[in-house]
């Protein structure tokens, strides 16, 4: 099963490498990680998105509580979370083919940061889902280059993870 | 100085952990990164987000690219590139406060993702400097939690980084 873990550590180096050696001494592969601000400077946020076996990963969110540098560990309810990640495409684009492309930008309500004779880049956020469905999609026009990022992960409403 | 580095990997558990540890050897604190799909399901794309000494950096540049499972490494030119971040936001929001905090994402272009009667989730996709100044905004009503991805960085025009 896919889970998904937010982690608040302290800005410290080596934190990362600690956090990423647990996960590989119990042969979990990390699918996705980001690794960003919080509100306060002292603190990053990691959102880990790993694929495994239930109880073998109850123990490692046990085992990461205790490293140094780790303040708080959750695992996140999808039914209860929003998911977002962001996803930048370079896709081959003519004056021919630059106006459909332009189309299903639009219906994703995604967007076109850059142009060039050959080539438009776009920026599209949403769930897993979502942005598998547009790389589907603009597949048939050529994609040159992705980068994604990772998915964010916040439980919906009021209630917060916070150091 | 602040570097981009985007590394082109194989996704083998492991990886991260040897990438992790390369930096934090030479006591480089890894300010955002970002571990996502690539068009290919054999190879991830991480974008890693360094400040450090420009000949120290070059190094732990030619050691990455020599990792098992590195394939490629390649530090891009914030002039030449478009870099993109994405961050979820909650706000303290009530009925007095949301009519204020909708005209600020509007202007923003960010999104509205999750409401209560306390709070509200918002979406934003800019470079450092665009989230900096809506969280700046937003820090009026209270940010109650914030999660950022880490930046994703591409060449602007044609050109690719590939396996």
């Amino acid at each position: 099963m896919r889970h998904t873990i937010a982690v608040i550590v302290e800005n410290k180096s080596g934190v990362l490498t600690r956090i990423a050696g647990l996960f590989s001494r119990r042969s979990f592969n990390i699918d996705g990680l980001s690794v960003g601000a919080t509100d306060n400077p002292e603190y990053s946020r990691m959102t880990i998105t790993v694929e495994g076996d239930d109880e073998v990963l109850e123990q490692v969110i046990k085992q990461l509580s205790k490293l140094i540098n780790v303040i708080r560990v959750t695992e996140l309810v999808p039914a209860e979370s929003v998911e977002r990640e962001l996803a930048v495409i370079k896709v081959t684009a003519d004056k021919d083919s630059r106006s459909e492309i332009m189309q299903i930008v639009n219906i994703f309500r995604a967007k076109i940061i850059d142009v060039s004779a050959r080539s438009m880049i776009i920026e599209v956020t949403g769930d897993e889902e979502k942005i598998n469905a547009i790389v589907q999609l603009l597949r048939q026009f050529g994609i040159k280059e992705m980068a994604r990022t990772g998915k964010v992960s916040m439980i919906r409403g009021a209630r917060v993870i916070k150091a």
